[in-house]
């Protein structure tokens, strides 16, 4: 009895493998510094808490449409809509288990086996393993850094582009990088994804963990909106990682397809949680204000702590709740080539974990920089400073 | 801008244009008795609300395992064995958000493209749609009418059996016919996947729906356990349709795929409403034994109406919260050929509300009797009463 054999182009999220290294190295006695996971220790709002404990007792506990409650729709398409300058209606919102369900379902959506999808490499693992998974070619685009962070490297997006090229994934606000795009970035993006007739998901996780300026989406561009579809999540303005409450957004004829696949993969997301974020997305923002405040504490103490070790020179990122240094003249330092070797030997011996480039896509031919990556969501300033103390030591040797 | 072309294999639920349609009548000012959806309108046991409150004030808000915390999956492994009489580990176990998840996963786990999967029809409208979605074929198997119930039809199952034929869906406690095996027939049903080296997906959906003698599974059965796969909910026992919380449970080498496939598709299951089940599940059975009280004594007065229709005669299944009486008399009286044709015209005429056979499944070659399923779950047992004897009405008319 074999399994099938298309599982063979599964891909995973191998940093899961770092966290159980961190595990384990705690179990042995010791107090790790997590900054290897993009989870938040940071309690979801009790307004959000409390109204969701009304919402079971108020009897939300049957099952709701597949597309999601009407007023949490409505309530998506209105704040999504108007932060980013554009109308959204009520029906083009598929509410989902998370933000991640909407990776795979705008790839069914959209591509057709043997289609190029393009996406961000660094980037978040998943976007790679779907398209292959359900019998794409995943075409990757890299960044190019700047003195003031990462960039698009748009000339090698627009050599990748083919006849067989279907869509974009474009993370703005971008895990792992903190990429933000420069308004031209993003019309030039913009105009390439127009010129060749592309779909796009604009993963917009981190469109609201913004610590300066305003957000910008590509949606406001004219002619993206009709060709994209936004990935909303609960998970990190609200706290709320492990609710599972996401959303797509975009045109209705996609949104219809992902409603309809809605109702074959999991029926409908949990009703009381939709019943609670009715209020709370267009609600008080003393919550997520309150979120955002700690982590940009954090960042600028990670950013500083980084910043103080020699050999690497970071920029703050305005966005997302990672830092993704330049470790490369600390390999060459340590006489390392596999920035992996530099993550495992770090946990040893200062007990901080992290992740590296490896972990966010297969590397590139022809990249000779190494990277890390440093989440501060998950560990508190105090732990920051001692963690990166003690990197800056390991480092320096 | 095209959508994918393997849409236009993805099937969905046609019960819920029957829902609209009841909507759409009660919007009309008309009260409707709904017989038509298989909701749960009885409270979710106050113990498990409870838990969940103090799981989300304790902070388990966070990312949690893809294939579910630890303390749930040894729970669902100690439970679930217990109820079937083998052992299960907690490795054998891939928490889900519901038991939907777990059709399109299993397909997806051992099925390859032009493989033939057996399922039963009229049956749950999902494993036809997810088969052919995955590039199966969609093999259909019947059942046949007795004084006491449904059986299956080993005769067409045996027959349908080729070469190409990969996996088995068999769900006792059946949706929508109420049929339960004998452990005669199970037998005779396992001698078969055996012999055939086949891979079984059990869906257990209404396995703990019990009114009377004890639940038998077909893992029981030696060589069975190693080739079959538990779709598990808790929307049944807990009445937690809304929650969306089920599980996976079978061979190792099966969840492990299924796990995989959770982390690229959702991440995880909600974390506090795991880690309320794991006190509720094995915990007081008093909330899941009102429920199945309540329950019966709706199945016995919808029993005993539709007994009083002349042209009916429906034996009282011992599991699930449906009935599946044979109109074809009704049918004749009326002179309809096309059952779908009583059902809007019962709406019309009796504020009744129920789906028919043509809900579930392709009608197979050569079928001659009509059927319509009513469901009890979603109706008291006044209306029940009340809605029964109008139907009596118009259907001896």
């Amino acid at each position: 009895m074999q399994l099938a054999t298309q599982l063979d182009k599964l891909g995973t999220e191998t940093a899961f493998a770092v966290s159980g290294a961190a595990a384990a190295w705690a179990a042995k006695g010791h107090r790790v510094y997590p900054f290897h996971l993009g989870d938040i220790n940071i309690a979801t709002p009790a307004n959000i808490t409390e109204a969701t404990y009304k919402a079971i007792k108020d009897g939300y506990t049957g099952y709701c449409p597949a597309a999601g409650i009407p007023e949490l729709r409505a309530v998506l398409a209105a704040d999504v809509g108007s932060k980013r300058g554009v109308h959204y209606s009520a029906e083009q919102v598929s509410v989902q288990p998370g933000g991640k369900p909407v990776i795979g379902k705008f790839i069914a959506a959209v591509m057709n086996p043997g289609d190029e999808v393009l996406y961000p490499n660094p980037g978040y693992p998943i976007y790679e393993s779907q398209i292959e998974y359900l019998g794409g070619v995943a075409v990757p685009y890299g960044y190019l850094e700047t003195p003031t962070g990462f960039a698009l490297d748009l000339d090698a997006i627009k050599r990748s582009i083919t006849s067989r090229t279907r869509a974009l994934i474009y993370n703005n606000y971008q895990n792992p990088s903190g990429a933000q795009s420069t308004r031209q970035e993003m019309e030039a993006l913009a105009a390439l994804a127009i010129e060749h007739d592309l779909w796009v998901m604009s993963d917009d996780a981190y469109y609201e963990i913004l610590y300066s300026g305003q957000a910008e989406s590509i949606v406001n561009i004219p002619g993206m909106q009709e060709r994209t579809v936004i990935l909303y999540t609960c998970s990190k303005r609200f706290a709320m990682t492990g609710w599972r409450l996401g959303a797509a957004i975009g045109p209705k004829a996609v949104i219809d397809v992902i409603n309809k696949l809605n109702t074959n993969v999991e029926s409908c997301s949990p009703h009381f949680i939709q019943r609670a974020m009715v209020e709370a997305i267009p609600g008080d923002t003393t919550g997520p204000d309150a979120i955002i405040e700690t982590l940009q504490e954090r960042r600028d103490v990670a950013v500083a702590g980084l910043n103080a070790i020699d050999g690497i020179s970071i920029a703050a990122p305005a966005s997302t709740f990672y830092l993704f240094p330049n470790v490369t003249k600390i390999m060459a330092r340590k006489g390392y080539t596999d920035v992996n070797q530099l993550m495992t030997e770090a946990l040893t011996t200062t007990d901080v974990s992290f992740c590296t480039r490896k972990h966010f896509g297969r590397p590139l031919p022809g990249e000779k920089e190494h990277y890390i990556r440093l989440a501060y969501s998950g560990i508190d300033t105090e732990a920051i400073k001692t963690g990166l103390a003690r990197l800056k030591e390991y480092f320096e040797a």
